[in-house]
């Protein structure tokens, strides 16, 4: 699975916190973190009010990528903040997000047919809202794919996120959602499907149990890159396990080297 | 998922020295503390030498009974040694086990045939040994139902156990287990497919870190019975989040019970 380290995200109260009071250790700390525990991107995304966004945005690639070097998922609501912003990042890269709401499209598909280094997030989601079936799902993904091919963007580029929709509103959401991860396969061999699991545990309590049993399901329906909290063992253990389980990782050998360097299994007490 | 407890057990170190010691009082530890968990049977198995077996077992259940009215899985290798020991049994029941084994049929069957209150674990080995594939399950527990079949045993008494192998030796092991549940639930209908999950992970560290996400991939493709250890927060919590992400768990009523009742989630520090 490819990880998406999720938490230099100013939806995150504490990150939030520590963005407003521009604390450079917390966000160095976060980057450190994720990458030790094996992330292969840095979401980031400073959350802020529009007018303080971009000052935000720059203010946390620049100590992002003083500590790590991973390439970075540049994420904001706003299209054009994402396109003024591409120049401060040093190491494309994932444009985070198009999807079939308002003037995304429009605003990146160029970006990214002149841009052939930059990956794009492409969400579920149009004008109407987020799509709860997966028939639902695979009708706003097959408008976006249709003009992702139009300008030869390659399916390789373009990772679908489907929509992890919160178990305590819509029950059949787990379901629904790895329904739909078959169905992109189907239809777009070559694109990644992308999860922001945590999402499925809005309501619930024990999130972190419910989220990694979540992810071993969707891994196992197909799932290949997880928007996650790598330093939560739970869910990290879980894609250890079940990437052995699905015999995905000969002799388990990166399941018993990840125990060796101590990113799963049981805390010592 | 019908939880079949696993802990008294004569092959668990812990459980054979309380056995040999005639220690009363962890045995009904083990009892009370699988029932509290949620175990609807309890698997009782002296596991001592053949000449120690019957009083052993019978010491076993009258703890287990003394203190427990949960129906009991009656298990020896030794298929007289269930014959013999049942009449000390209040509440049947499972008759653990039957294979292609040796005389085990042939001595239980006409058993089962005669007291219809008891149901019976079916395990996918034979003379040759366990088998790996799912058609090699699939064409053991063929032989076993035919003969089943043959009696009038009906399909819900049937317990198949495809016979989890070590992920350790057997590197496909949990792809072969989980195509043999489906063969079988397609193959009869009524009958539980049942695993002993802990024997994914001999030879693997993290092993309930193992063990729990096996459990989750099993139930999804259709496990219904488990021989588990139900006092495992892993184990147990796999079994909630599972049964709510598949849609099994209207409104996570279940999930959200056993969280309340502090079964499953974090452990407060």
């Amino acid at each position: 699975m490819i990880i998406i380290g999720e938490k230099i995200n100013g939806a995150i109260p504490k990150t939030a916190a520590a963005i407003e009071a521009r604390d450079e250790a917390y966000i160095r700390k976060l980057a450190v973190a994720q990458e030790q525990a094996g992330a292969d991107y840095l979401d980031v995304c400073a959350g802020t009010a529009p007018d303080k966004e971009e000052e935000a945005l720059r203010w946390l690639l620049g100590i992002v990528q003083d500590v790590s070097e991973l390439p970075i998922c540049l994420d904001s609501p706003d299209p054009h903040m994402i396109v003024n912003t591409m120049d401060a990042v040093k190491h494309p890269g994932i444009l985070n997000s198009i999807s079939a709401e308002g003037e995304k499209c429009d605003v990146l598909l160029p970006v990214l047919e002149k841009h052939p280094e930059w990956s794009v997030m492409a969400l579920c989601s149009g004008n109407a809202g987020v799509s709860e079936t997966a028939e639902q799902k695979i009708a706003v993904a097959q408008g976006l794919m249709d003009q992702v091919k139009a300008r030869g963007i390659a399916e390789d580029r373009v990772f679908i996120d489907p929509l992890v929709l919160a178990l305590s509103a819509i029950g059949n959401s787990s379901i629904e959602f790895c329904r739909a991860i078959e169905m992109i396969h189907g239809a777009w061999p070559g694109v990644h499907v992308a999860a922001a699991v945590s999402n499925i545990s809005y309501g619930t309590p024990a999130r972190s149990l419910l989220n990694s049993r979540f992810l071993t399901i969707a891994l196992e329906h197909g799932l290949d890159a997880g928007i996650v909290d790598p330093t939560n063992r739970d869910i990290i253990g879980s894609m250890y396990a079940t990437d052995a389980l699905m015999g995905r990782d000969r002799h388990s050998r990166k399941y018993n080297n990840a125990f060796r360097k101590g990113l799963i299994g049981p805390v010592e007490k």
